[in-house]
């Protein structure tokens, strides 16, 4: 028990090797992440077959809200027992599963630059930064509500870490009027990055500009873009069993253009779903099988995502929490019930915390193993999420780049073979000896392990000299660093021209308002 | 995207309930860890059995160095190729494999008070605080040296909490002459908590005085002593292939006296064992192997464990890291190296962080996921380790308390019935309700759920009107609380003058000094 404090004294006679090289190598394995782990289970599978059953018996007897006619009368062309009064859709588990069926399993993602193309399902990863938050803060100058400037630095961070795979709805640009928000949005990330676009569901003009700009960026029509995915939307259900009007419409039109939809229940066990887990998720499966069964209905053989978002409350106050272990147990059956259905499974990062303190870390640990041990497809709100989502932060930004290249690490296989078990430098160094200077760790010093973004492995007298910088303080100057370096991806200027007419034609216009 | 925020609003609409009443359930749960998961793996059967025969291939040819000539004795007795002037031992794997079989799997662990007895081995899972470090430090008083007082704080707080099985050499007490620190040590854990103790393997003196100490505390002979296991100690090889001498005699002492070794290779790969995993986790089997054999031809059935505790170095500075993700699949893979071997396996949480912060929280969630996802039965170091093992932290150890505590909740099973399906509540709500008053709620809203101890899910209004403090504000404000409040366990007051006679006599005899 007093070995650490030996062996760091001897580990230390190693003289400081010179500054290493970047590893582009090491970057490059970040852009196409393949989980080999088993993913854990919480249920046996008879458990989910019977919550399976159970969500198809909801379907069938209670019903679904369904508020958008048109969904309404898509479901009624599609066999589904329909009342426009009550707008409640009753469907037979056997319409349901059919429909569902139709879904593809695994689903090519098309960025601007191929190399940030992605596969989201089987055993492939997409990570998503955090979405949604009308606010931002940073430790340099406090919460505030979030501007376009705000959402293009967030852009810029996703562009330059390649754990990063997909754009998301970093913060809210609240400087921008409603009307003009989504063209000022998209134009930012098809400008600052190559990576996957998101569309918000809010409204069909909205989204038919979005999808225009999209073509624009990559030069192509509107055949060519409905036959490949080129960005993606989740829609939530207002649970319990509701789907409404932005959202139905979202799903439609995703489906319609080809587009992908990940259809998310978000189920706060004890508020908008049952208090138990296996309640909440059969709940949370109901609804997600509605909604894909809308986009599968839509076009036969529609992109969709099956999504997963159940966490508990605090009964005390009613607050949400995340990263709880009620989560991480939600999170491994919810993987267990997509994998029934054979679709790509989304799950989500996050914490409860208002400060990117020790607790936000061990939040967003705990849900990043339960979303990623479970077998999660496409993990949103990986980065940047604070305060329940209420508030995209920039130093909690880097420190779940850290956590998230520490999961991409731990995906790469362990090489194996005789030669890496090293006998010949056990034999060569002997006992008592020490393996600094040995073949094996002469070849590999350079790139044996990962390199820390934030962590400071030094010792307490270096680090305290140094200024004792705590990992969100070290995170702050990090993201500044990150922006000052910050290099957009190449595009054609004729691309970046036509963009900017878009917006500026359509600005004229007077915009798209969102609807709901 | 949007529906964090739209539903922490709907969330929010809950009445607060009646601040709700402890849950000693809860509580009694984590005094006896059963881990319901299937262990995480890195490695094939086949890479698992190559490493294991490679091990054994290392301790037929080159053999280990064991400094002690006792056990040099023990081992040319038993069969091995001893040579006494370089030291080394060889030996045969059918011996080794033949002496390693009797190590018992599955050990019960006797405490003072019966109820906190545990077992080690299959599923089951024992916590040890952090052990060994020469210094202490929290956010008032910042880093010092050890002492008896610091001791006995770490020894109240490891009483305190149930998630905490067994005490362990919380800190180095520097303030005590080292031939009087074990009777000091000895009589803290003693009447302070009735938790099983640990015992430093300093001298066959030191280790005679406390195994007197606990049958004073159980009130048995030394018979009776022998038949089950009270106490435990970790030796650590001294990598590679090295055995010295206080640790063989440690191995010795204990295994005749029937009490718990703990047998650890430390190797820090790149250092002093191989850079590569398969090469790092190679040769510590093969020391581990030695060391348990050692105590098996001691005494046939000798209760052991097999350690394991392989990190990396930050090849720039030779500074140790822990909670990496190398770290993580050196746990996964020793895992797989105990289960080959049928023993119960010790792992560790670690960090490098110098500091509690966020850092100190994702490294140790890391190594947290790592050992106990890998199926590890005994986790040392669990709480309380910082600063890569030299600095005991009191507010890292109320953080890791949270982190601990939410493990033996997601070990908890997941009650599952067509009632806890809850399709009553979702026909009683309906679509668009909400479930605060339905009858699954009511029945268990005051204990469905985690309550945190660290954790703050308050929004963020409340939460910066209460002082905006970070989760290591908060662990300092629990640390003394817990201190203020502490009871001491009953403990019968001759038993408790027989100890402190002991010690006075053994004081006044001047020790036991230290052997090394």
């Amino acid at each position: 028990m007093t070995d650490p404090t030996r062996s760091e004294r001897r580990a230390r006679r190693r003289p400081a090797a010179e500054e290493q090289s970047p590893r582009p190598d090491r970057a490059l394995a970040y852009r196409q992440l393949v989980n080999p782990f088993t993913p854990l289970r919480v249920f046996s599978d008879d458990h989910v077959e019977e919550m399976h059953q159970a969500a198809l018996g909801v379907i069938e007897e209670l019903g679904m809200s369904v508020l958008l006619p048109e969904a309404r009368a898509r479901f009624r062309a599609a066999g589904a027992s329909v009342d426009d009064e009550s707008g409640l859709v009753r469907i037979d588990r056997g319409l349901v599963m059919e429909a569902v069926a139709k879904a593809p399993p695994i689903i090519d993602l098309v960025a601007r630059a191929p190399e940030r193309s992605v596969k989201l399902g089987g055993q492939h990863v997409a990570i998503v930064p955090v979405g949604g938050p009308p606010h931002i803060t940073d430790t340099d100058r406090g919460k505030r509500p979030g501007t376009l400037a705000d959402f293009k630095d967030l852009t810029r961070l996703c562009q330059a870490f390649d754990v990063i795979h997909l754009i998301g709805a970093m913060v809210e640009p609240q400087d921008i009027a409603p009307q003009f928000r989504h063209l000022e949005l998209m134009q930012a990330v098809l400008t600052l990055s190559d990576k996957l676009p998101f569309v918000y569901s809010r409204g069909q003009a909205q989204v038919a500009d979005c999808f225009a700009m999209i073509r624009l960026a990559h030069g192509i029509d509107e055949q060519a873009f409905g036959q490949r995915v080129f960005c993606y939307t989740v829609v939530n259900t207002n649970s319990p069993l509701q789907l409404d009007r932005p959202m139905a419409q979202g799903i439609i039109d995703f489906a319609m253009a080809g587009q992908l939809v990940v259809v998310t229940p978000f189920t706060l066990a004890g508020a908008m779903a049952p208090i138990t887990i296996p309640g909440a998720l059969t709940q949370a499966h109901a609804e997600a099988l509605v909604g894909i069964m809308l986009a599968q209905i839509t076009r036969a053989g529609a992109p969709v995502a099956y999504g997963s978002f159940t966490s508990n409350v605090d009964m005390r106050s009613g607050s949400p929490a995340f990263g709880t272990p009620e989560y991480v147990k939600a999170a491994f059956g919810a993987g267990q019930l997509a994998r029934r259905i054979g679709l790509p499974w989304r799950s989500s990062g996050a914490t409860s915390s208002n400060t990117p303190d020790a607790q936000a870390a061990y939040e967003s640990e705990m849900s990043l193993w339960g979303a990623l041990m479970g077998g999660c497809n496409m993990l949103i709100h990986g980065a940047g999420w604070l305060e329940g989502g209420l508030t995209a932060s920039l130093e909690k930004f880097i420190l779940d780049i850290e956590m998230l290249q520490m999961f991409a690490e731990l995906f790469q296989p362990v090489p194996f073979s005789r030669d890496e078990m090293a006998l010949s430098d056990m034999a060569e160094v002997g006992p008592g000896g020490h393996y600094f200077a040995a073949g094996h760790t002469m070849q590999r010093y350079h790139s044996a392990f990962y390199t820390p973004l934030v962590s400071d492995w030094r010792n307490f007298g270096q680090w305290s000299d140094d200024g004792a910088r705590t990992a969100t303080e070290r995170a702050n100057l990090i993201w500044k660093k990150t922006l000052a370096e910050f290099v957009p991806p190449a595009i054609n200027p004729a691309v970046a021209d036509a963009l900017a007419e878009f917006v500026a034609r359509r600005s004229a216009e007077g915009g798209a308002p969102p609807t709901s």
